[in-house]
């Protein structure tokens, strides 16, 4: 009753060992030079001491090393900790502690927070590339372990830290059943790629969007990941036309990075047969915009760490709803609750909550807000959303992130599509900043488009004229850029 | 992290609530009505004290009760424990006594059976159709389970039984993960089942070859399954052409009960896509002649009860092997071991071992059982193959029907193939008697196909024509008819 989740790599490895599983700068890394580096990997953890059930933390962004070492570390039987790269040694030191991670593999461009961090926690480090000793290679190189360990479809595989709504970050741990139903059987019955599929893989992979969307999805299909460390239009466009890339994952940064990119529109990208969206809210504009100009329909889908992730998508079956985040996924099932967990009805808005096979373990080692977040058998996400007569749902906002206004809720979500459709405006965010009279007030940050000019004046008449009196912005700053976490999502903590 | 394998239904239900999932005799059972009716029995069975955990028996043979009552129970959290709807009264005894099921599911047509092997195990019976009352209707008509009760992956979903090698028949546990993956995961990369797929299902839905690979499969893919409770080739030529069937599955006494049905060229068949076999040896010859006369290529795969079943297979994108059983399926290792579990070359034959997600969790409360069969990390099949230099598996023999003549190995199936190959044999079967001189002496015991004339002498100077000397058989029996199992395997036990 085995289950490893390190099965997709395995059994990829065995029917097509030569194809090209990773494509980095002209490199490709075939099946079988990935399974075998992975069982090379699991063979030096377990010479290094690590055991079935402990945890080691993975500091690498999308280099072939990241995939190699979460494979070998899947097959060692231990649970694989994804690191954020651009956390400072303080918060690596904190998630080691607190996920008790035996071990720190990371990438030498990460090398001062790394090493400082995993000195903290009392930890040693693996290198992820050759240039420093103990070399992620040299565990690659050992005899490759036999067999992926026989870990149970309960076990944890991974623990993915999330920030959730307050405190620290939290682990969430996913299973090794989890993991494989999310990438081998929920994402090929929303887009069916097979061994002839090349993706672009440049979402973190220590995201969970990234790695069961892109890596694990492609490594269950048999086909092959460009990957990107580092995100950037011109550099995308590239990837796609070389490798002839046929999916593209993104958030909707990177979909408007494209769409704004100089000389953007001289790429025809005929390649691509799919497109997916995730992570953070698409404007609708960006995604007509694109899809104007590119021979691509994007879904917009739905999920969050804790839920392995995807919860819900829009299909290439039913008619696409703009602006929607689609239908549950199979198997999975999503209502929308009152604060008492009762059901709403159709069009009202409410908590979106999730059950089924997607649904995390709990929060490791965290029983009081794994109480908090799955009660009366559902995961409450904490996004506020409504469903349609079709069973169709739709975001209104992060529960956390509305604000009341004179004691009216007011969805920023709403304010930023009005924001989004001023021709002056390229990125938007909306707060809630204290005010004596009304609680809270409406307030909009906003980006201008290269060359674009407009007043705070401008874009209140503007956004009144489009907006109920309640709801639109009285205060607006301008700044150059947004500030936003590693998969494009706006912080809106940073701005408050 | 719970996993249900009646996520299969639910999802297929939510997806297209209104396309039939079974249908017979002329009725249609819709994916709505399927699960409406699973989670009232499952209501049902909770008002009668079944708890999660605990186990129901079911004794019904390929009728939609079987299938509404199998996902009632598993929605229910219990474990299926269906019995061969043949058993006698004692039979039905030990069954429900080893296994401890607390109720019996059983059709009136084998109401004796039923209402006495119950009653020595003291458990009450629910009928499964309305003629008796309590009646499993009643149960359907109960107000609906809300959801598949959150079983863990690992939790045992069905028990199995199977004869195994000696003594008393042992309960295979079968978890929901390997099922759920079994039929999701690794059907679906044989065979590409879809909804607008219909299979045949007369393999009893009570054995494992015919509940993975048609029920499940079927559900799985969101399809339909015609269901036909006792084979005749006339019926399943009837029904194959008035439903268009597309995915027949059969043991190979069916496709040569198809081949030498009186006017069974009349047919062609050909809506028929997909067809597979298994559960036995297929004779080359009936293969052959099968595809020479109908529009589809068989596919022969492998598999225990305690396999969940499926564990190789020929696939389409190979190049299929007539006579092999194929290669390991998705996510599962095969090896050809010696009796210390050291591989042997390619070529030699061995003992098929078997790892991966699809290895069941043991036999129920039989521990020492479960150790002698699942040993240094694999599971002993008792089976004799050989691999060839492609990876490609042949089932040599059972290792318990090998005969050992004078002190050489002579496996009854190479035996078996060329008594299939005489124009005027029907059915062979090649066993071991014992032999003072040799310690086992081959006999054949065979049927002559109708019209057909043969004598012993001609037969064993065919055979010796063919085979080795110390291979060929030296006794022939003829019999009208040689026993067979509920899958049609014939049964070697009683013919010695």
């Amino acid at each position: 009753m085995s289950l490893n989740l390190g099965t997709i790599l395995q059994a990829s490895a065995a029917t097509r060992p030569d194809h090209p599983a990773l494509r980095v700068s002209g490199d490709a890394v075939s099946y079988a030079a990935l399974d075998r580096a992975a069982r090379g990997i699991a063979t030096g953890l377990r010479e290094r001491g690590i055991e079935p059930g402990d945890r080691v933390a993975l500091m690498v962004p999308n280099v072939p090393q990241f995939t190699m070492a979460y494979f070998g570390i899947l097959y060692a039987g231990a649970a694989v900790v994804p690191l954020n790269v651009l956390l400072v040694a303080g918060e690596v030191a904190y998630h080691i502690e607190d996920s008790e991670a035996k071990l720190l593999i990371a990438h030498p461009l990460f090398a001062d927070a790394a090493r400082a961090g995993a000195e903290a926690a009392g930890v040693p480090v693996i290198w992820a590339d050759g240039s420093e000793a103990p070399a992620l290679d040299s565990l690659a190189g050992c005899a490759p372990l036999d067999a992926p360990h026989p870990t149970s479809a309960d076990d944890t595989a991974v623990i993915l830290y999330t920030s959730g709504t307050t405190g620290k970050p939290k682990g969430a741990e996913l299973t090794h059943s989890n993991l494989l139903l999310n990438c081998a059987q929920v994402f090929p019955r929303l887009i069916p790629l097979g061994p002839d599929d090349v993706a672009l893989a440049t979402l973190p992979l220590f995201h969970s969007f990234g790695q069961t969307a892109v890596q694990n999805a492609m490594i269950a299909a048999g086909g092959t990941c460009v990957l990107l460390p580092r995100f950037t239009a011109q550099d995308a466009f590239d990837l796609i036309e070389a490798h002839q890339v046929t999916y593209f994952a993104g958030v909707p940064t990177m979909y408007f990075a494209l769409l704004h990119h100089e000389g953007g529109e001289q790429y025809k990208l005929p390649s691509l047969k799919y497109a997916v969206t995730g992570g953070a809210a698409m404007p609708v504009e960006v995604m007509k915009a694109f899809e104007r100009r590119y021979p691509v329909q994007i879904l917009e889908g739905y999920g969050l760490s804790e839920t392995s992730p995807v919860a819900s998508f829009n299909t290439m079956d039913r008619p696409r709803k703009v602006g929607s985040i689609g239908y549950p996924v199979w198997g999975v099932e999503m209502a929308i609750l009152d604060d008492d967990d009762r059901p709403v009805a159709d069009g009202d808005p409410g908590e979106i909550c999730i059950r089924g096979h997607n649904i995390m373990r709990g929060y490791w080692r965290n029983p009081d807000a794994t109480a908090e977040t799955i009660k009366n058998g559902w995961f409450h996400s904490g996004d506020i959303g409504v469903r349609d007569e079709d069973g169709c749902y739709s975001i209104v906002d992060r529960k956390k992130d509305m604000i009341i206004r004179g004691g009216y809720n007011v969805f920023p979500r709403e304010v930023e599509e009005v924001l989004y459709g001023h021709p002056a405006i390229s990125e938007a965010a909306v707060i809630g900043i204290p005010d004596e009279r009304l609680g809270e007030e409406v307030k909009a940050v906003v980006a201008l488009a290269p060359g674009q000019q407009a007043t705070s004046e401008e874009i209140v008449a503007y956004s009144k004229e489009h907006l109920a009196a309640y709801k639109y912005p009285r205060h607006v700053e301008f700044i150059d850029t947004l500030p936003k976490g590693p998969t494009g999502k706006i912080l809106k903590r940073e701005l408050r």
